[in-house]
């Protein structure tokens, strides 16, 4: 019955049991740790997509504080990460009433190493960190909300029969995340393939997974980097655009169906670009914001 | 001879002899404490700017890393901060050759207890934690670049010696802290301030230091806040707009003079709203773009 990606991004809590207490664990600040996996198959040539690996970080946090939704999440990308064990520390940073903010950390695992790291030494880490994130959260199903007035409208886009689903297309032939996902591409923004960019810098399409797994806020931080770089479309190289930093706003949980994605790069300059995007769910609600800063290709 | 921004963001590292040795300091993840304050002045009605308290905390971060850009970096605001001594403890991520990643966090320390907080307990903090920072930090000097391919322009602004000084506008009986400024606002967007907001969600104008302080790095991001809230020109109560998160990217060191600012908010839903900002330099350089995640003002 669980979803794919719900399988991908399952988290389990180091419990008391299987570690020595600490000093640290006096502390209110001190982490709550979870054993979990980076997935195969959610890659792009062998390297995990950077919005799977916030929404795996973004499950931990959810579940260590009790706060369902994600309103702004920054991830900073310190590695490339093929699967592997991980372990993911969360760290309170403040519980209020409406938000509540906390860090992750999240750790490739040696797979020799996975029943040594969960005894937690503390002050040893185990392998190198990979992600590190920080998250204030809260719950869009019971926010207080306020005011709305929108100057800005919702991009249009090519309607979902339209476009062609991705993992048919030869995108899918280096972004192997997309055998996972219904995503659509707009046909407009697909020619980069066959050395035809648009010159636009925009990458639009429609977000939805194979297994029909509805698309909530955690879902939408997976959208969020889900697309080839709008940079394809621009006069760049189609090679590795690596992530340094990637900014997810969920501005509310998505009605039933698949989101409209929208991607822009604007600024490609002396080697660093920005990647745009805005997520629209089928009722016309801006559903999530995101911004990435990260390296141009280079032949 | 040292400027007024740069003895607003003076910070003091916490030196050995000050403070006991303690298990934690032997980790490669042991903190660098510094002592600072937040000075008054920089403020908006009493409390201090969003964009000075992460240019403070930023220079503890280039004190800490040895790197003097801060590409990315992203601060989370935990608490109103009135002018207040300060302890800031900055603790490294990642280094590599060339980006280092880190976290600041800044703490409110009660007068009474600044000697106290120098001895550092080992899990105790002192007073309560307002801004939680993750960057990752460079050398835009000697940064290696890369392809440039700019499909965007800077937005049309009106000229510098067109445009009122913001000390000398009504807006200065809020914000202080244009009082430490140069800035001048278009005047195309300055009429909230007498009940006619544009509608256009825009608020453009140049930053400069009074004292004519270089424009580096760092005060590009005290820059990419000190504008008043895009916000007050929909229809929205000009009120108070709390910051709850701000990124910002530092794409170039700007060339000497003024730089141009522009902000918008196009979509304020259920109580959140965005506001993106672009900075250009005189040169026609951007030179850095912000995000913020903020709370619609109410009545």
């Amino acid at each position: 019955m669980t979803s794919e990606f719900d399988r991908a991004i399952a988290v389990t809590e180091i419990t008391e049991s299987s570690r020595e207490p600490s000093v640290s664990d006096i502390s209110p600040r001190s982490a709550v740790s979870y054993d979990a996996a980076i997935a195969p198959g959610w890659d792009i040539l062998g390297n995990a997509n950077g919005g799977y690996l916030m929404a795996l970080a973004a499950r931990a946090i959810t579940e260590a504080t009790g706060r369902p939704d994600c309103f702004t999440i920054t991830a900073h990308y310190l590695a490339p990460c093929p699967p592997s064990p991980v372990r993911i520390d969360v760290r309170p940073v403040r519980s209020g009433r409406r938000f509540g903010t906390a860090t992750a950390s999240m750790f490739l695992v040696d797979h020799a190493e996975v029943p040594a790291v969960r005894e937690r030494e503390p002050g040893r880490e185990p392998g190198r960190e990979a992600l590190r994130v920080l998250a204030t959260l809260g719950d869009l199903s019971t926010d207080p909300g306020g005011p709305t007035s929108m100057s800005g409208t919702r991009p249009e886009i090519t309607p979902w029969d339209e476009c062609p689903v991705v993992s048919d297309t030869s995108i899918n032939s280096f972004a192997f995340i997309h055998d996972r996902l219904a995503t659509r591409i707009d046909p407009r923004d697909s020619g980069f393939r066959e050395g035809k960019p648009s010159g636009t810098g925009t990458m639009r399409g429609w977000f939805a997974f194979k297994d029909d797994r509805p698309i909530d806020s955690t879902a939408l931080l997976l959208a969020a980097d889900a697309f080839p770089p709008p940079a394809f479309n621009l006069d760049l190289p189609t090679n590795w655009v690596p992530t340094l930093e990637l900014t997810v706003h969920v501005r509310a949980v998505p009605a039933p169906g698949p989101v409209a994605c929208f991607f822009r790069t604007r600024f490609v300059q002396n080697g660093l670009l920005e990647a745009d995007g805005e997520i629209w769910d089928t009722s016309g609600v801006l559903v999530a914001q995101s911004r990435q800063l990260a390296l141009a290709p280079r032949e």
